[in-house]
């Protein structure tokens, strides 16, 4: 059996000023309505094409609730929800895990998975870099100042460069940064 | 006497974690060791072509103290420091502040300087946007997550929708992008 080259990115839509969520919970200002000429569209065909490269998902408690009232857009594939709560298991694709996110991704996903996302909160990207766990970090920035909110990177404590790979820009004026997580 | 159309640019270098400063003052980090094959190369000619489209600097005193410590970047151009604090003047081209940032700029700054440029700190970034005072803004994020420091933006309060104008990717990795602050 061929051995499987895994990597693990972080993704997470932001306010220019750092929040991935606002206090009242509202997400309107994640569709944005400005137009950027030199920008490309994001066609249904792109999306499809590019989450058909995801092979599954990582998230935290919080982030699963708010999918599954805003919409689930994780269609068929496999769901894992680190979290100490007791949820309700309401889709088959969902896997509850309790324990350290190092043994779930080291010793779990990345055994079984190609291209493995982690779609937040904050809490939980905080112990992804704090443990080394993520390859790859996606920041799609937004055309908006929020001035509140919950921080995406909230204070991680630990300094990591990064190496810029990717740019694009779209038409609805939002950026999308892929960055290498370098290692020490 | 031809009418001037001023314009107040924000701008400002950050991590990508939102800081614009380390809590031990390192500065190190603003120079970038990446590459990034697709960007464009920051020359000298380019540089100094920017600059001089900048008719005057407007800062706090934490970010003209750095200047002085750091090797002054703003040449013969006008400085003018916004502060309570009795500093002492280094320098022919800067004149302290220490009135209200709304009368510096809509009843000084805007009827004499076609360019006006804020680069920094927190605390005037905050003030400028809470009080609609600039026009445009501009942010380079640097390649890195530093972990800790000051933010950039500092939960200013205020939502803010922005209109992306132009994104540049050079060589070393940084990444900037203007907008234009849309108003109420």
């Amino acid at each position: 059996m061929k051995e499987k080259y895994s990597i693990v990115t972080i993704h997470m839509v932001s306010s220019i000023d750092g929040f991935i969520a606002k206090k009242d919970g509202d997400v309107s200002w994640m569709k944005s309505s400005d137009h950027f000429d030199k920008g490309i569209e994001l066609t249904n065909e792109i999306i499809a094409g590019f989450l058909d490269k995801i092979d599954c998902y990582v998230m935290g408690s919080k982030t699963y609730e708010d999918a599954l009232k805003l919409g689930w857009p994780y269609g068929h594939k496999p769901v894992y929800v680190l979290t100490e709560r007791n949820l309700v298991d309401e889709r088959e694709t969902v896997h509850f895990h309790n324990e350290d996110p190092s043994f779930l991704i080291n010793d779990k996903l990345r055994r079984q998975f190609q291209n493995i996302w982690m779609v937040g909160g904050s809490q939980l990207t905080k112990a992804f870099l704090q443990h080394n766990l993520a390859d790859e970090i996606i920041v799609t920035w937004m055309p908006i100042i929020l001035g509140d909110g919950m921080l995406f990177f909230d204070f991680i404590g630990k300094e990591i460069p990064l190496h810029l790979k990717e740019v694009t820009a779209f038409k609805d004026g939002m950026v999308e940064l892929t960055y290498d997580i370098l290692r020490d």
